[in-house]
């Protein structure tokens, strides 16, 4: 199937329109018309050739919202006329333990996961084209059902994305009431993380390098927010809190965070910065047994759980939408933090170009 | 009371004898004649002044094993005769919620724990004199049972700092059947450990930086044993541990040993090294949700726990005995990591001088 698509030929060319062929669906396949599409950072540095072993030509997107349009024989999961998304995910080998305990993410068969776009996570095979298209065919188990209403569907794009990665981490590490939960960052994935930690009841702390941003974080839910180049105002939370969701991936001193965790708490980190942080001070572990660990996405179960939440809860991410002719200048923007806080594309616009 | 001790006297001149006053027992207190005190790494960096805050004159040892020769009024625990140890901690706040827990090495309380040496963790209040000497007196709820024959007790001192250094994080990491366990450095900390995680039932994996110490580590209990330095072999065991307890504290290469880790894995630092590791790679980290944790010695609860299972299961330190007086020649041989694997005193050295 021909579809319409905005790709980089190269890393040094803009994104442009094309045509890419799609499966036509299978037994088990999903044909799914593309209704929105989040623009994740990792679509930008994949776009431009920032990350090593990047296939060309490259149609980012991995925050996808449409509608079925088709199914095959054998799906059960949807029907046609479905709101449905795609995350970062499309296939893995489903048989390994993580598979089968739901965590395809780390997904231990040859390949890794088969990324939404760029192929398998181990670079072998063919590649994958994202969500900036007009349609996509995803094996029913990497499709999720979305009960949102439809006024919101736009909105509920970059849960797909930034909403799973704050999500998996803050149920991994048991955040909810009567924990204090700090958030680092609050850009697109840090304000998700505000939203959802409050959600799931915690004490929230946003921790922003800008005392401009203190309202617009208080407005997000944090209950309290500190400015981390303030001494004093970190210095007054030492020891306090149970868990801290790292979501900056510019270098910078972790120490300054891990020294704020209580015993036995937690620094995740689910950013990976382009040239190392400062070595972490190793003291501050011994003397409370903290840890510093990452995170990674999120199984296509807890992603299904985190849009069922956010549907109850009526938790969407707060976006600016664009055209999908306007995709470079949003990259432009998105460098300079220029967003509050995630630029959605509206694939109409790519549909009537 | 007047007791006699070795102690250094500044940062440059060699310990020597001197007399020191000891508290006469209170109604909690105990007072042991000292028979055997292990030596620790943290002995000679205090004794040399290579920490900051080091208080003169200063009487190392943490590693107390002796005979109960008198006791307060209100001691329970223990009576005249008894076989006790002491190890790193004399006192801490007692009401906070690390030592309601058990887990006094975390005490949160003004001062953190009383060290055996050194004094009070904050660097506050009055020295205090550990067990290079011929008798301590200590509350009774810093004091450990020992049920070891007596034929082996200067083989237990040294379960008093490096036995719990290595069991609190085996224990607290879950570390029995059916994990496959790695210690990193097969010195005086990773020698118990690797004795421990055997007789906790894991598979023990044994990492050191020189071939000839395979035969060594193997009759300390561990599996396998893989030369740190040979790429091949770390790579065979890419993704295949549960956790590694990492005992060296000079200044590695980390990522070598996260990459090891299977999904949720730790790699836990029970050294802090003198100046920092190279800065971890935090793509092992997210790429499988494995932390970097640390460990702190271990309660008093869990120190007591420790001795019992090692008695049980005839668990003792591979010691070299030594005269009290030749302690400055023990530290320059602890240097060059010229002893299997731990230094004792025999007590009676000093109080026959």
């Amino acid at each position: 199937m021909q579809t319409k698509a905005f790709a980089a030929q190269s890393a040094t060319t803009p994104l442009a329109e094309t045509v890419i062929d799609r499966r036509e669906p299978g037994p088990k396949d999903v044909l799914i018309d593309i209704l929105y599409c989040g623009v994740c950072h990792s679509d930008l540095h994949t776009a431009r050739g920032e990350w090593g072993g990047v296939k060309f030509p490259s149609v980012p997107g991995h925050e996808i919202v449409g509608r079925v349009s088709a199914v095959g024989g054998e799906v059960t999961k949807v029907a046609p006329g479905d709101i449905v998304g795609v995350g970062c995910m499309v296939d893995s080998c489903r048989t390994c333990h993580s598979c089968e305990e739901g965590l395809e993410q780390f997904c231990e068969g040859p390949h890794g996961f088969l990324g939404t776009y760029n192929g398998w996570m181990d670079g072998s095979g063919d590649n994958t084209f994202g969500g900036y298209s007009a349609a996509i065919t995803v094996d029913e188990h990497f499709v999720l059902r979305i009960n949102h209403d439809e006024a919101d569907l736009a909105a509920v794009a970059p849960l797909l994305c930034a909403g799973i990665t704050t999500w998996s981490p803050l149920r991994h590490w048991n955040v909810g009431p009567g924990k204090k939960v700090g958030v680092v960052g609050i850009g697109g994935l840090g304000h998700m993380g505000v939203k959802l930690a409050h959600a799931l009841g915690a004490h929230v702390v946003a921790f922003t390098t800008s005392e401009s941003k203190r309202q617009a974080a208080l407005d997000l839910g944090a209950d309290e927010v500190v400015v981390s180049t303030d001494p004093g105002q970190m210095k007054a939370h030492a020891r306090s809190f149970d868990f801290i969701l790292n979501t900056v991936a510019a270098p910078h001193n972790l120490d300054a965070y891990t020294t704020l965790l209580k015993r036995d708490g937690a620094l995740t980190l689910v950013g990976v910065p382009s040239s190392p942080h400062p070595s972490p001070n190793i003291f501050p572990l011994i003397a409370g047994r903290r840890s510093i660990a990452g995170s990674l996405i999120g199984g296509i179960a807890e992603t299904q759980e985190m849009l069922d939440f956010c549907a109850e809860h009526g938790i969407t991410s707060d976006i600016e939408m664009i055209a999908m002719q306007d995709i470079d200048a949003a990259y432009d923007r998105m460098l300079k933090s220029d967003v509050k806080y995630r630029f959605v594309i509206d694939m109409a616009t790519l549909k009537a170009a």
